[in-house]
This record gives structure tokens, C-alpha cells and sequence, in this order.
């Protein structure tokens, strides 16, 4: 349905930007890759604010029409791009994909994101970072333990996963001792067998420094 | 399709809480309305927590499942009870309608909860809701300067209003200055107006105290 080919405005590192990217892989759906990089503020730049005025990435531009929003933008592509579909049809275990979604994408990555750090300074930025994932990966493994198979929710690959993995990878960044959360270890590492989820790293993004490889 | 009557844990300020009662009113569900009181802890108390192990409400009882985290409920609501959408069917709009809705759910709101504001600290709380809210709404105004009709984004009532009356109340609160944002405002003013948006009022629901009405 979508015959345009889109354009993906992302940041290597950019948890928000990598959920969109496994969402796109997932379903198979060839993108062309513009580099914003946030370090140097390229998101708040005239350029780039002419497509996005709210300044974030991602956004994705597909049929002229600019998507913003991580969790807006990935189910938008579930219901444009039927394909290998990442929310299950049982209306209840939807809702349990989204809450789990959720708890991410508001309860924890929000509180842990660039600009929020800044705000909370140098000093303090790594205990504050690192309390808000510890907390929230106590509920999501609680979450997990009820809901997951092989994956997040069930044996299916779900919007869940394309949360869950982005959200691994900033708790390592922030030290956050992964011992505790045996269901989410388990899952994320079977996610990161998953030929969709390994073209989606941010070291396999064509922004990524040659010496973070 | 949904036969048993829902219940709804609530409180009767709670931003998250007052989205879904926004929706069950407009879609005309009746439920029964269990309060649950934050600042007496009652969400993290044993009988609660055994619903739900994540301590937070909304909860919403439905035939049996308690589903947990308002946007996922939201979502739940709009695809068991189709009737009076809150989505718009055209696959852009839709996008754009959550698209609204995250910047609230995920962009302002989790920055400014209870629980963020606590560990802030009393000295410098109102400040930082402050700063938060007011950031949130200078993109917001522009968002919905572009795609505003009667109501947020068009001419309909949809998910994205269900968000944007409680962060306005917030936004009061926190004696954000509301004459920057003239779009906003005036939206906000046009659903105050409609039955199922003064149902879902602080001031209209049993837990709220006597001396706030």
C-alpha cells in the first residue's frame, strides 16, 4: 500500500530511533537512512526542523508525509505494512504488547533520555539514569515473568521486543545490574539472535563511529 | 462483545485515570468505579498490588483480565467497544492522533508524576513540573496549530483529547502560563463543553473530596 520508498531520520544510539528500525527490518521494509546527530544538536537544526519542528528523531517521511513519535510511528507501519505482524489479534494480549510497550516507552525512557539527563547535570546524571531503569526493569521483569514466551509477550515477535532491546542496551549503559532480571536477559537474548533485531544495532547504523564497532 | 461490567481503579486527579474515564464516558461503558487514594498509598497496598503487581492505576477489570497503563487501555477500549471511534480510520490521521497523544503520554506527563516530583524534592518540584510542562506544550501548540480542527486534530473527538484535557489541568497547576498557547486553549475549552469530557471530571467523581468541588 505504501509504494514510496521511506526515509528513516535516525541516530545510531537513539533507543526511539532503534525501535523503529527493528520494526522496519522485522517487516522486511527497504528505507533510505539520514543521520541526525544529536551530540551536535543536527536535530535542532533549521534543516531538520523544516520536516520535524518538534525536533526529534525519528521521524519518518513516507508518501510525503512526515511520522514522528516512536510508538506512533510503529503502529502506524503494523497497519500500513500488514506483513509479519507485531501485535497479536487477541484483543487482551494487544493490550498486554502495548502495556508492555509502555512501560518503556513512558515509564522508563523518558526518564532517562539526552535531554532530562542534561537538566539533572553531570553530578548526578548517572545515579539518576540508573535509578529510573532499575526501577522500571523491577516492574517490567514482574511484567515478563506473567506474559513472556521465547519473546515479550508469547513465541511472537511483537512491538514489545522492539522496545525491550533499546531499553537492555541503555541499562548496560547505565550499569544497571542485569542479574536481577532473568526474564528480560532471557528474552533480550534470544531477540538478539533474530536477523531483524541484529540489522537494527546500532553498530551495524552507517552513523556509527568506526571506533565503537 | 465486552458483557461484564468493567470496573475502573481511579483517582479522582490522577491525569492517567481521568484519560480513560474520558473514554469510557464518550463511549457510553458503564463501570464501576473503585478509587484508589496515591497519597495514602493505597495503589502499592497487598490487596491492590495482587491486581496489579505494578502499583499504578489506572486498572481496568474487564472480563476477568486486568489491563494496566492508560494508552494501552485507551487502545483496548477503541478496538472492544468500536462504537463512537476515538481513532480516525485514514492511517496518516490515525498516526497523527497518537502521535499527540505520545507527546503528552510520553514526552510531558511521566516528567511531571508524583513519583518524579518526590524525588526531586518539595524545594524544587514546582519548577521542574513547570519547565516540563511548559516545554511540552511549546511543541504541542505547534503540533496541533497544524492539524487542530473543533478539537485536536480534526473535527472529531479522539484519543489525543482524551490526553490533552488532564495535561492542561496539570499544566494549571503547575501555573503554566496558558495565554501562549491559544490553540491549545481553545481546544481545550471546546471539549470542556461536551457531556462525556465533564463526566470524567475530577470534581464529578465519588472520591473526590468535598472542599475541592
Amino acid at each position: 500500500m505504501s509504494a514510496s520508498k521511506p526515509t528513516l531520520y535516525s541516530y545510531f544510539r537513539s533507543s526511539c530511533s532503534w525501535r523503529v528500525r527493528i520494526a522496519l527490518a522485522h517487516k522486511g521494509v527497504d528505507y533510505d537512512y539520514k543521520p541526525i546527530h544529536l551530540l551536535k544538536k543536527e536535530q535542532v537544526s533549521d534543516e531538520f526542523m523544516k520536516l520535524n519542528p518538534m525536533g526529534q528523531i525519528p521521524a519518518l517521511i513516507i508518501n510525503n508525509q512526515t511520522l514522528t513519535q516512536s510508538m506512533s510511528i510503529l503502529e502506524y507501519l503494523e497497519e500500513a505494512y500488514p506483513q509479519k505482524p507485531l501485535l497479536p489479534k487477541d484483543l487482551f494480549t494487544r493490550a498486554k504488547v502495548r502495556e508492555v510497550c509502555e512501560v518503556i516507552s513512558s515509564g522508563i525512557q523518558p526518564l532517562q533520555n539526552l535531554s532530562v539527563l542534561q537538566k539533572v547535570g553531570d553530578e548526578k546524571k548517572m545515579e539518576w539514569g540508573h535509578f529510573y531503569i532499575n526501577k522500571g526493569f523491577v516492574a517490567l521483569e514482574q511484567l515478563l515473568a506473567g506474559c513472556a514466551g521465547k519473546y515479550s509477550v508469547g513465541d511472537e515477535v511483537t512491538l514489545a521486543d522492539c522496545c525491550l532491546v533499546p531499553q537492555v542496551y541503555n541499562a548496560n549503559r547505565f550499569k544497571v545490574e542485569m542479574a536481577q532480571f532473568p526474564t528480560i536477559v532471557r528474552v533480550h537474548d534470544a531477540l538478539s539472535n533474530l536477523e531483524a533485531f541484529k540489522a537494527a544495532e546500532p553498530t551495524n547504523q552507517p552513523d556509527c563511529p568506526e571506533d565503537l564497532k
